[in-house]
């Protein structure tokens, strides 16, 4: 049987209706097996994957998009693991004005493939990257320098449930009004006007998917996915340490569409330092998606006037101890929050208010040192082991965070030092543990704006009452993408509560256990708000999709048949 | 019984549900009655409303809101009706930092009241409106120069199914998500991971919307209730001439808020000749809904950075004619399409595109020198009645649209010049007739920019495929919310609804009876498509309402109970 848009949207239409049921229950549910098992994925697939890997580098990386032979400048690459080598990969120099040309002539054969067949499409792009999850972990750890089953888990099953939502939300809002009616309107004793209608739905023109440097899939692919299946074209560029993970991604999403008679240039790949702005501000693209720095998203959302941004930004995350029942379990959770990935997170909690006068922990006081003292030794007992720890840190991503660890440690007093730990496997690796400062609650200038790294800073206010007012105003000047708090007093917890969704930032209430307040799980946790300014949008609700295609209709009178 | 949000809810809760059901099914559906006749509105509603409209006059509007006593400028006004006398009402000049504190303080409670609480306020609100339909139809006539039956269709029950429609799609958005979930994720054999989590719809401030001259509620209802339904506080500031239907808006609006328990000044009004680029850049305000000129609309696009902006700018509307079996029926439809409201709809046809050649009209050959009479004669006969002709056209809104059907009159030959018409009650009025020209295609310099008012243009082409090529084009560059086609040919309209469509703008085909290309039906007809340059958001689809809240959640672990 040839494979079609439509036959795609058979075979996935179970999993993209029980993603949507998902979407709408907000309970638990994911398409795409998290633990990277044999059972899963296959016995071979760990071997397979970490072969396609070695095999992708010292190579030029093959695409056969437009313009790729003819690039002016040749080949771009430069990737080094931050676990320490060179991955040797060049990628082709990318030509725009054929990047776009291309792209606008393959949108109106996309858009007749229709809501359903794009939507299948879709979902098979994702099935095919899942069963590469391995190569793209061994990607994902060796650009980022996340450890491997974090790398394997944000950056395979987990991203790929974030895209699978976008294409759940996209197709959810595009067949949201019936793609054809007839109109009947009453005309008293007249016969009524009849006339039929279609509603089309038309993308909006070309993608521009930005990529970061830390989850180049899991922050990719929303924006990607939910472009793609509202009938656009996406172009995808790479942050320039993290590029073999969409380069794989681009180069499966082409076969797919390939393979399903459509245009494979609907998806291709930009490689280079400087085009960002080139492209951000090209007539042609309609829709951009950017992961980064405050500075490129603000000048993104005021320059590129003739697109729809979607950005996520920097921001300042925060957690309010006022006291826990569990005070064993809450350090415990602190610490693997503050130690996952070495703080590169942009939903790893930065300052830590606590009061002067210190908690109630349990049965007895804390006071505001020991909170300290207990949280900077969780932390170190949590990586004491150093195989252990490697496999929680990960590595460090850029030179600057490396410079900023240092850099701040001067700022308060240290109440755990940043340390290196040598890698068992790769002793070139950067690791470096979380530095652990406490400062007091008005050095705002300090503590006040965002140190992205294995920074985290204990804050000493004058009582909780004053640690909410001061969270609730950081997130609402500075943003934030996640916040924390610790009370036994459910009358504190519903202020609190009341305070965050005021102040716009997703909370979580005393997390002892397995739920950490830097992860968010798709379908049912929106990751970001878009109420504060860590982010214009969330991923992934109505707002990220509805906007990203249009409704054209066309209408013709019913003329009445002459009676038999 | 006390009212509430809730009770108003359980009231309306029906009408809600059909309101969304239809913007799905897009069949024929409407909440309010178009006739103004006794039998739905009261036998003494015309009278009612014509004195409600007669007590205005020459007196302050009075307004309980914030500021107003204490405003810098004292009073403003100067309505004049088209029809031929000052309205001599005068309103409170804005106290513009009084009316947005008063609005954010007022947000928390509304927030409170939920979206199921504030769609049944915003229902209540319409129902009321609805009653004082004949007293809105005054205003608009004699604000806008409708004549009365559009003001009392267009202004009254129209604009309030508009409305009601972005009352519908808010909650339909809004409740998109569960409010509440228990997420449980299996372990393996341990326990699962437990949460509760609550999902809080948030408004994401102040909307403003800023009206214009020639519809203000239909223009301005869908943003009004778009924003308020979806949490925000609204800030109404109306065209300089068309003051009153917004005025008599709010008040309707504060009193039912009021009435609800709620804080009335989630709703206020802001009269001023210079203040909406003061509002449209103040950090409070987030959406921002505008009908009118595209350069105010590419300012606010360009400088607003702090807010959503949805707007609504000028356009040139084309109909493509290729061929028609039903002649008579064709110049009807298009005789009464350019006559009503003298043209001075966003939607009118300015151009109309005709093969040198001409076409085939039922039986016989049309040339195109015929084509353009037969057009012209219909015209001028379908207007030869005073009395009745008044009745279509209405009164000319503006000087600038006065002077500019006489300067457009040198722009070509003219087919049927724009006559002056005396109205019988109101000799003063400026009624005029269309100026029908003709160009010929390449003179794109002079009809293919917005001509806004009585003038249409019959443009010799070289064949309806260059008509359509030109007409798609227009689309593209100057803007369109309306295009018209009319053929014979299946293959033929195929083509042309498949150019239209990648132009992005809705098409009628083969309009001859009761329904205009210039009109369209609330929850079935889109109208504005935002994938052209006259407009960058559709009334009303998912996109105008989605982004205009935000969720935020929070999570709690569940703790597991103990075994009994």
């Amino acid at each position: 049987m040839t494979t079609t848009p439509q036959s795609l949207f058979a075979t996935h239409e179970a999993t993209l209706r029980s993603a949507v049921e998902a979407s709408r229950s907000r309970a638990y549910w994911s398409a795409f097996p998290e633990m990277p098992s044999p059972r899963a994925y296959g016995e071979t697939a760990a071997a397979d994957g970490e072969a396609a890997f070695a095999a992708h580098r010292d190579q030029p990386f093959a695409l056969d998009q437009p313009g790729a032979t003819k690039a002016p400048a040749g080949t771009l690459g430069g990737e080094r693991s931050p676990f320490g080598f060179d991955l040797g990969i060049t990628y082709p120099a990318p030509d725009i004005d054929a990047l776009i040309g291309a792209a606008k002539a393959a949108m109106p054969g996309w858009r007749k493939a229709g809501p359903d067949g794009r939507a299948g499409v879709c979902v098979e792009i994702l099935k095919r990257l899942n069963a590469r999850s391995f190569e793209i972990a061994n990607a994902v750890m060796h650009t980022t320098g996340q450890a491997f089953m974090m790398a394997f888990q944000a950056g395979g099953p987990h991203a790929q449930d974030r895209g699978l939502e976008a294409v759940a939300y996209g197709w959810k809002a595009m067949t949201d009004q019936a793609p054809a009616a007839r109109w009947e309107k009453p005309q008293g004793k007249n016969p009524p006007l009849v006339m039929d209608k279609r509603f089309e739905v038309v993308g909006r023109g070309i993608g521009l998917v930005i990529g970061c440097a830390t989850f180049p899939t899991w922050n990719g692919y929303p924006g990607l996915f939910a472009s793609l299946v509202t009938g656009n074209a996406v172009i995808v560029k790479p942050g320039p340490t993290a590029i073999l993970p969409l380069a794989i991604t681009v180069r499966v999403a082409r076969e797919v569409l390939a393979e399903a008679g459509l245009d494979p240039n609907l998806v291709t790949l930009a490689v280079g330092d400087t085009i960002a702005k080139d492209l951000a501000l090209r007539p042609e693209v309609t829709l951009i998606d950017y992961t980064g720095s405050t500075g490129f998203g603000d000048w993104l959302e005021r320059n590129a006037h003739q697109a729809q941004v979607y950005t996520e930004k920097a921001g300042v995350n925060s957690v309010v101890i006022d006291g826990t029942d569990d005070p064993k379990g809450m350090v415990r959770n602190l610490a693997f929050t503050l130690s996952l990935y070495s703080g590169q997170m942009c939903t790893t909690t930065q300052v830590i208010f606590v009061p002067k006068d210190g908690i109630q922990a349990g049965a007895e006081r804390m006071g505001f040192d020991q909170v300290v003292a207990v949280l900077a030794g969780g932390v170190d007992k949590f990586l004491s082991d150093p195989e252990r720890a490697v496999e929680v840190l990960g590595a460090i991503q850029s030179d600057a965070t490396l410079s900023r660890i240092k850099e701040a440690s001067k700022l308060g007093t240290v109440a755990l030092p940043s340390r290196a730990v040598v890698h068992p496997k790769f002793p070139e690796a950067r690791v470096r543990t979380p530095l652990i400062l406490t400062m007091d609650a008005k050095e705002e200038d300090k503590y006040g704006h965002e140190l992205f790294g294995p920074i985290a800073i204990v804050v000493k206010t004058d009582s909780t009452a004053d640690s909410l007012e001061r969270a609730a105003r950081l997130t609402r000047t500075r943003g934030a993408l996640t916040a924390g708090l610790y009370s036994t007093d459910p009358a504190l917890i519903e202020q609190a509560t009341e305070a965050f969704v005021e102040a716009g930032v997703a909370l979580s209430v005393n997390l002892t256990g397995g739920v950490f307040v830097n992860q968010s799980a798709a379908f049912s946790d929106f990751h970001g708000t878009g109420a504060n300014p860590a982010a214009n949008a969330a991923l992934c609700d109505l707002a990220f999709v509805a906007n990203r295609f249009r409704v054209v209709q066309s209408r013709v009178p019913v003329v009445a048949e002459a009676a038999p």
